[in-house]
């Protein structure tokens, strides 16, 4: 067994448990290596206590479960079975009190665990999952380092091509031929490229918008690299811009800086947002920071912590989170600078390395 | 309110609710035509008994809900509030009976739901969400066509650029380069395209792997156009094969055609798994034909029905489903025809038009 899958029987014995079941494929993957997205087919990795832990899987994954994964035992189901009678000939009699991943598994399959294992207590594994997965060891920062060299390549080399006239999903289109071609497993969250007014709404989908002179362009992307997520925001000029617009990206500049600057083992989270906001409300923007400053990044594109004003929780050495501070203004524009930054024992390293002065691109 | 609005409106009096909470992104769209992927923050439309539906949105949706919903009370939560909280100062009390989406919600938040409305009963609308969903309606069935024509598109345009050398991502990245200029939303689920003996695995993932002469292609792909998918596979000949991999091409296409010719309204959904399993076993590859035959397809890539052997539903009118035989050997190979198909009144349309014959590339 690895040291990941020692952590997790250790969990039985802590946590009283009879029986733990990963559902997550992200997790599955993070344990033992196995990684499949079976829809609504059921997969888990279920360790009972005292047993070799072994991987249920739908038939289809059978083969690629037995080259890739850690774990040697491995059953499936066929799409005819039901899949809850299949991997209860997997299970012994006795089981009273199960560890579930409570985030994802959904109300119906909760009901068919319980009935199946005939357990009468679930407990929630995500907070121990989450403190062993919050903390990257050194090799999983040298993939995530791969995936933001990927990502921050797909930029550097898209923008020589953006002029106006072109259109948003023009952009998306040539940077995710990009990531493909630069071996990512594909983009973490999909390409957000929005001009103009666009760039004002935090949450906007690339359309059809036409790229014009004197407008911002935001560039929000990433890519998964084996697994791993990076994640970055750009925000360039599309020629001369106002000087409003540039007042905004200065405040967003210097706000993101001043975030980066407070982050070091044992502050506060929520510190890292002030750190940010108050740069902002400083320059008279504060009603248009209406996001979080950032989330933690790893197997998934958002993770613990969240990253937001009233977060208690220390910093560790070891986490990975984005700083992304923005400033969004309906019928105007937006601007975010996004960096993505790992903790180490006396302070952070930028993992981002991509410019961030005022660019003008076009 | 809408057709569709009414129709869950009606289903809180039928069910004898006091609210409903509409969650999974793809179903708010398909009752207010917003569309947002809010990741881990809380978003729902609300029905409450006697009131307007109202969404429920993270703040930084407000605007576009505003925008593109036709839901017109929208209520918002910021990052830093516990968003239950908030919801709840929108809700009246002495609510009793509510309705989740038991396959979409999380054990966590099913929790947090019961806790704030007080509620004692939860009951899952999936099974009259889906009897909604699962009968397509004509503006439906066009958006499906377009989505169709898009993936049939890229893959004529991509077939001229795969020659023995290429990688499987190389041929991903052409593809889905397309797919943006083209306008789709995106892939609807990671694009497949499998070399050699790759092409047996079932859920195989596209790699480095190098095409090369006498071996199977197999592209599986499709893509969202206003939030329908798409969904076809092709298998494809790189220069000569052998005999043994044309005899498996044959015989998944007839089963393929045998299983479109087995479709129309009244019939068991199981006995199109048969029409395609019995060619198969026929042909003496009953082992390798180890999936489903097919599933639903509209706003999901999964939906309603799952076509498998023992599926006692009957097909109705207005249904969309896959059909899908494949033979699968490892280490050799693998072979997979899928068409999207239409129930009609009296039998079926096959929405897909992509030549079916094996055809030699490269």
């Amino acid at each position: 067994m690895n040291e990941r899958l020692l952590k997790l029987n250790a969990l039985l014995e802590s946590e009283g448990l009879d029986a733990a079941f990963i559902t997550l494929p992200k997790l599955v993957y993070y344990f033992t290596g196995f990684y499949s997205e079976p829809h609504e087919r059921l997969m888990a990795l279920v360790c009972v206590k005292g047993e070799e832990p072994f991987l249920f899987v739908p038939v289809l994954d059978h083969e690629k479960a037995s080259r890739t994964s850690s774990v040697s035992r491995i059953y499936s189901h066929r799409d005819e079975e039901n899949p809850f009678e299949a991997l209860k000939c997997h299970l012994q009699a006795g089981i009273s009190r199960i560890g579930i991943q409570a985030e994802h598994m959904n109300v119906k399959r909760y009901h068919a665990f319980m009935e199946m294992t005939g357990a009468s207590d679930a407990v929630d594994l995500e907070p121990h999952l989450t403190s062993m997965r919050v903390i990257k060891s050194d090799s999983e920062i040298a993939v995530m380092k791969r995936a933001i060299h990927c990502i921050e390549e797909v930029i550097r080399t898209t923008l020589p091509l953006i002029k106006p006239g072109i259109t948003e999903l023009d952009v998306v289109a040539e940077m995710e031929y990009r990531m493909k071609k630069l071996g990512a497993d594909g983009p973490s969250f999909e390409t957000m490229v929005l001009a103009g007014e666009k760039s004002g709404l935090p949450h906007g989908v690339p359309g059809q918008t036409v790229i014009r002179e004197g407008e911002l362009l935001l560039i929000d992307a990433g890519v998964f690299v084996d697994g791993y997520a990076s994640d970055i925001t750009r925000t360039f000029a599309v020629g001369q811009i106002s000087d409003q617009l540039q007042q905004i990206y200065n405040a967003v500049l210097e706000a993101n800086e001043s975030m980066i600057r407070a982050g070091r083992p044992g502050v506060a989270i929520g510190s890292l947002d002030t750190a940010a906001r108050n740069v902002i409300a400083s320059k008279g923007y504060g009603d248009y920071f209406i996001t979080r400053a950032g989330h933690g990044l790893g197997l998934e594109i958002h993770e613990y912590p969240s990253i937001y004003g009233g977060n208690p929780d220390l910093l560790r050495s070891g986490m990975v989170y984005t700083a992304e501070p923005g400033i969004y203004m309906s019928g105007l524009g937006g601007v975010r600078i996004e960096d993505n930054v790992l903790v180490t024992d006396d302070g952070v390293e930028v993992l981002t390395s991509f410019p961030k002065q005022l660019t003008i691109i076009g």
